[in-house]
């Protein structure tokens, strides 16, 4: 269509489907190309399919494409969009795009641009329905007519006083609802048991309460409960996808990415895992230590060498899973610090049924196919290493998170590797020990 | 206020306070306590403050209280919620109350439950706002002020034709604006380029829809297009935090629970985790097959001992970080297995970047503390295992997610544990064969 220069079909192109697919089919253009194709459409539905865009797309054609017809179409974006792309474009040509604005928009930009990543107010969105209380429903509902093109959703709309401080919300259901009276005022209708959020506060916390109350989408006030912007569900949901993926990062030690992987620079991602993988190393070494001091008197031990693989992941295993269950648990609130009781005997109760159940295995195992296996009791050796060393992963796994969280710290920290380095360590003093019971010891020979 | 029977005060608990926090409150109360509390407000208002609390506690008090006044709350709860919580009720209990509902009420119930756990319909709701296309825009807002209160969202109104197939979608943000028109028919205004999950779906895709296209709610449809349902945006939230939950959980070679941590049974997390914890020790006995075939020899290679745990661990450290990154970004959509050779050759110049960082830090670690170790080139073998342990964990840690999603089988599989598994063996048949390089072999003395 687009070596054909066919305007109809373009401009058809852009209308009869929904945004988010019109911007699909246009995966693989050229940022120019995309640029012409989205020329034929109205301004407002342009804004739209660019909004699909991947936000490097975004970018490319922002970068790339006529500076004042680009300012037009930033312009159309929604306020927490834009500022969200401007944040990574090239720093001289945001300024000059700056330029073109109109100013109220520049404006926004600016103020929106101030709240650090992570909080509310980095999030929100400045384009909502604020209506004075004493408004009848009558002249509410001509008031949306005239705004709704210009609001992120016309289902909330928040009463404000004389001083812009946030009093109540109405829903557009009350409203259509409240048709058949329409002169009764706003004030006499609205929800004043309003949940809303800081703009400095944590955007996990924000969203876990609108996760909660399955509000459609969320007043942001300043510290004088003045309303400064709102955050709507799809903000919501892309905040609890993002934020699941860093726990899921978070959990093999990789520090969160600012960017999606593939555009993570190769030397960025060589420090966001270099550093953790360095500190697991060096304390690794210090199971190289404890086997170490057992050197010398390797004859009559030698035959225990070939299960210290077997022994440190086994533990490291159970002791992972216990770490993520009560990790995700505590994510999820279905944990709290108070019930480190419960849990604690629950993991204890688990080890040692875990414990046993991989002991008898390893047992009969040791038993038939290692023939290096010295008889009774030695035999035993393994079995009950196993046990202990799945025991101690499941109440290390379990506590270490909960300690962290009762510490105040961010339970997701105890990643997986951590979990595994600590019990590494004890399940080899834990072999070295129990050995030591059945055999002589080293150091008394 | 419950002890004083207050009554007036005990209204007002239920009313002032968003629902919500009203439900948070009454934690730790008797299910008999709460639900006297429940009484005192009205029908709709008692729903809305029972469907915040726990799932848990919610059985409780079907279980225990008056039967006839359950039967009238269950009537009130929204169509999704109740199928949710009746399938867990004890089974006798359930016929008693299925009894005691409204004939179309009981026949909602038994067509949803009928949904297979993790499709669209076993999600969605059945109470929305359907209407003709033929109606006008101020029929329509008559039609939405009646039936406003027995649905879930009055936002999108589906347009079906009169066999009840979707046709389109009209938003309540259209029908104000549009008030302006009164006569305008629906079928002119309404939007067309539809989306739709189809009832046997699985949830997770729909999620993924919905979050890609900014929805508020999507209309559910059977295989005929006729709407049977929707999902809106809280259900969404839901099943994408539990969807992450999964993913994390599954992370650490654990089957995802169906209930809450503290309420799966012992038996069944034994179950969950002994399962995996076991395939993965038996895999891990092939270390142990593989080490014991040096195990006659050890006098000349007992200094490389003490060294094992620590390379296994740095191999399947390595793998989870790569193996991790590479999930979360596959599950994102960031990467797709069209992109495999670029994620292998990235994960190759990281394998190469990490491993020679940790192989010069481990090589002066080897050289200062460790005086077992023979000199040039023996103390080599250390760092150059090192080296090659890395780059087959983040090779492997990212072929396998790939290699899994290529399949069609879930990436998420190849969890932490199989891939530090993996790399654990591969590491041990490195770590033996580079030393044969510098070593007398075992074999040939």
């Amino acid at each position: 269509m687009l070596a054909e220069n066919n305007e109809a079909e373009l401009r058809e192109f852009c209308v009869t489907l929904h945004p988010s697919r019109t911007a699909d089919f246009m995966d693989g253009l050229t940022p120019g190309e995309a640029w012409q194709i989205l020329k034929h459409a109205e301004r407002s539905r342009a804004s739209e399919i660019f909004g699909f865009f991947d936000h490097d797309f975004q970018k490319q054609i922002i970068e790339t494409q006529d500076r004042e017809e680009i300012a037009l179409l930033i312009a159309e974006l929604s306020s927490d969009d834009r500022v969200d792309l401007l944040s990574d474009v090239d720093e001289d040509i945001k300024e000059d795009l700056l330029k073109r604005l109109p100013v109220d928009e520049r404006r926004d930009i600016m103020r929106l641009s101030q709240y650090p990543e992570g909080t509310a107010g980095s999030i929100m969105a400045t384009e909502f329905m604020k209506l004075p209380e004493t408004l009848t429903i009558g002249e509410a509902i001509r008031e949306i007519g005239k705004q709704s093109e210009h609001v992120e959703t016309i289902y909330y709309v928040y009463i404000v006083d004389d001083e812009g401080h946030l009093r109540g919300v109405v829903s557009a259901r009350q409203l259509l609802a409240g048709l058949r009276n329409p002169l009764t005022k706003l004030s006499e209708i609205m929800e004043t048991a309003l949940i809303s959020a800081n703009a400095q506060e944590d955007q996990a916390d924000v969203v876990k309460k609108v996760a909660r109350m399955d509000l459609l989408a969320i007043p942001v006030v300043d510290d004088e409960n003045h309303i400064v912007g709102i955050i709507t569900h799809d903000d919501v949901i892309d905040v609890v996808r993002e934020e699941a993926q860093d726990d899921l990062v978070r959990s093999a030690a990789v520090e969160p990415l600012e960017d999606t992987y593939l555009n993570t620079s190769i030397l960025t991602f060589s420090y966001k895992r270099g550093l953790w993988l360095l500190v697991l190393f060096l304390g690794s070494l210090m199971t190289a230590t404890a086997l170490q001091s057992y050197d010398r008197h390797l004859e009559a031990w030698a035959w225990l060498v070939p299960f210290i693989p077997m022994i440190i992941s086994t533990g490291g295993n159970s002791g992972n899973q216990s770490a993520t269950l009560i990790i995700a648990a505590l994510v999820h609130g279905e944990v709290t610090v108070k019930d480190w009781l419960r849990v604690i005997v629950r993991e204890f109760i688990m080890g040692i049924l875990l414990g046993f159940k991989l002991g008898f295995v390893g047992y009969l195992i040791v038993l038939f196919f290692f023939p290096s296996v010295p008889g009774f009791p030695q035999v035993l050796i393994v079995p009950l290493t196993l046990v202990m060393v799945i025991l101690t992963g499941t109440i290390t796994g379990a506590t270490l998170p909960l300690f962290f969280k009762f510490l105040g710290l961010d339970p997701a920290l105890m990643s997986n590797p951590f979990v595994a380095g600590i019990v590494d360590i004890l399940g080899i003093i834990i072999y070295l020990t129990i050995a030591g019971f059945f055999l002589p010891s080293p150091f008394s020979s």
